[in-house]
């Protein structure tokens, strides 16, 4: 853990290399991945069988075998405690109702003897890529696919590597609680090389979404374009503002939650208060023991942790502008109005009754947030990233002869003759 | 010109070839490119001094002479015909308008104990690269600049080349109109690495948006994630519906307006009427010979042009949907129904009085539209590349006795101890 004080020489240095300092640590893996890509475009479903038996220790009788069917499905289900299946109900209402308040609406201006418009549009087909394994998050697969089907798509295709032929029963019943119309048993870069050019057995998408390997993230890079994708996620961060009167503890679990996801993941404290400062670092270190995944949160805090002493909130406003993190959370008498002046953060969570781990379930916002200070210009996952726009325009003849001559005058100075002739014989010139 | 009918044997064939036919014939440049961005990084001002010279030939006396003055700007603005300044301003008024229109409300979701609430910012510096030569459109200077001033951008940052030290005045005079704060005269996979990264005299932005050569397409691509990125466009593309009663030289000019941008450009009229079919292609022909960029609309004609003959508009609108076009325009009796049908386009242009060239300069919509079937997914240039989201969340302690026993249950199940801590212990558990 970096301990920086903005009244000390070398703040700024040592606030630089917080800024720069590259916690991703993604492997090179283009050209495995540009292989694995070719292969399934080139044989499609026997390329999938293959990298299945190869990299999932299991052999499926056939393509149709890849897909899960209801019955597997409903079996899941079967198998998950019931308060567990209410809690995914009850995240699920809860992201679903925040989702469906973001629906945009069309826009029809009309005017004289023209109109513009702009519609909004879904996508036919997502594909929601799942990682199998320890890493299989149910939150996750709500995250992903309810602003899908929120947004109005009708095929939600979700791949999910299941090692060994294992996939865990809460993230089948997430699937079916979050709408996916789709569950494919094939993981890797394998798997978004299907869903971006089909097989005989998978139909292709128009967008691909979800967190994976580096396999999984060089797999999308190399497919966008040909279909979307969304922003490839680096590893977590929080950044906590708290004056002198917060809990130490509650703060000290509140860092630790980020730190406990990655041993890339990066906490940041910044408060006012020296005291608070020390006794928050002190707590780290007593809550550390108790956790389940102690080595990795300590390996994020020891590597990637900071706590950064202000004079004051205009200058913890300002350093956590320039962090622009991921996930905020404001802890101050007023965090409404630190809130207001902040500008760059993925989501923010308010007062000292809403740690971030609300958000990460239940409260419902996506959880899927802009990481590595893309903050500055990324948004999280939302019903946006699955809908589309097309303006449109028509007019009357009166309303090209009021608008048609400055278009020829500007068409002409761009040296467009074309462009310009399509308008000027309609106005009889 | 490739023509196809759909009620003929090999349709099916002639259309998954005219779908799948690759118009992008980029080149590799990737190491270029790589090695520009690492001098612009290591050297700042004096590598972008030096690239100038050798790229653009001529030699800048310092950094501070890359920047163009207010004193250049109002001289350019003195050198235009008012004639063109007055189309330029109604053009500008437009695209204000319509993007104004777009701009999104936040939302706030009060609930017993918890509030939801999303909030829209904007970026706060994006640059914009306008190409320079013969490919200055001054038309692009307003659509890529005015969305960004609308959405509330600060700083606006131009850049573009002045090959043997020359711009056009017609461009600086438009970004004068259009907002832009900064012009550098910069241009290149140079000019993208000094607005990703600053230099001492630039200052670095957040987004970077426009049109440019493969250098800068590719310099682009690899500085994402450092910064924002528009979409890289490919070679662009209209799709012309038309029935019978059209007027063929109309519907030809429409089609060339599209065939002059480029030698890989796309012109695609679909029709139910094989009369019109053989006028039309008539008529391009005639139409050629009196266009000043001949040489350029009839490569594109000949090697990607085609004309389609369906039986009806249900085929017609399935057709156009594959194609998912970034121009399209419906020239038939009820233009507002067909359109209503299709799915898939960026920019749609209805009725007979509405060429495709109203939106390239004056109708308001923008034209930096999707190409290369990625409307399946993609948008046009919107204020929406300029702001990014901010969920938040705040609760009560009664809100988070409501929702966070859920989340415990949640966290618990995906082994993510201080997650389920930082919630259960301010439960008092």
């Amino acid at each position: 853990m970096k301990r920086l004080d903005t009244t000390q020489p070398g703040f700024a240095t040592g606030f630089d290399a917080l800024l720069s300092s590259a916690r991703d640590t993604t492997q090179r893996v283009d050209g495995a991945v540009a292989a694995i890509i070719a292969e399934v475009r080139a044989r499609g479903d026997a390329a999938l069988l293959e990298l299945t038996a190869r990299f999932d220790r299991w052999t499926p009788a056939g393509a149709a075998a890849l897909r899960v069917s209801a019955e597997e499905i409903a079996a899941a289900r079967q198998a998950c405690r019931p308060e567990l299946l209410d809690a995914l109900d009850l995240a699920a209402r809860r992201i679903e109702r925040f989702h469906a308040a973001q629906m945009p609406q069309d826009l029809v201006l009309p005017e004289d003897g023209l109109t513009l418009g702009l519609r909004w549009g879904a996508v036919d087909a997502a594909g929601l890529y799942v990682p199998g394994g320890k890493a299989a998050y149910p939150s996750s697969v709500l995250m992903n696919a309810i602003p899908a089907r929120v947004a109005g798509v009708e095929r939600v295709v979700m791949v999910v590597p299941t090692p060994d032929g294992e996939v865990a029963p809460l993230v089948l019943a997430a699937a079916e609680r979050a709408g996916v119309t789709e569950i494919w048993r094939v993981g890797g870069a394998q798997a978004v090389a299907a869903l971006a050019w089909g097989t005989d057995s998978i139909m292709p998408v128009d967008k691909i979404v979800g967190p994976g390997n580096a396999y999984v993230a060089e797999a999308k890079r190399q497919v966008f374009g040909r279909v979307g994708i969304d922003s490839i996620a680096g590893p977590s961060e929080v950044v906590v503002l708290a004056d002198a009167v917060q809990d130490p503890a509650r703060v000290a679990m509140d860092l630790l939650a980020q730190a406990e996801h990655d041993e890339a993941a990066q906490s940041i404290l910044i408060t006012d208060s020296a005291a608070l400062a020390d006794r928050v670092a002190e707590a780290v270190e007593a809550a550390l023991r108790t956790l389940p995944r102690e080595a990795i949160a300590r390996a994020s805090w020891e590597a990637h942790g900071a706590i950064l002493l202000v004079r004051d909130w205009d200058e913890g406003v300002r350093l956590c502008d320039r962090l622009a993190p991921e996930h905020l959370e404001v802890l101050v008498a007023e965090p409404e109005a630190i809130f207001a002046r902040i500008r760059h953060a993925g989501a923010a969570f308010l007062g000292e009754w809403c740690p971030e781990a609300v958000g990460d379930y239940v409260a419902g916002p996506n959880h899927v947030l802009p990481t590595g200070r893309t903050a500055r210009f990324a948004s999280g996952l939302s019903v946006f990233d699955f809908l589309k726009r097309t303006t449109w325009v028509s007019a009357t003849e009166a309303g090209l002869h009021r608008v048609g001559p400055a278009a020829v005058t500007l068409a002409e100075a761009e040296g467009l003759g074309a462009h310009a002739r399509s308008i000027a014989m309609r106005l009889g010139q």
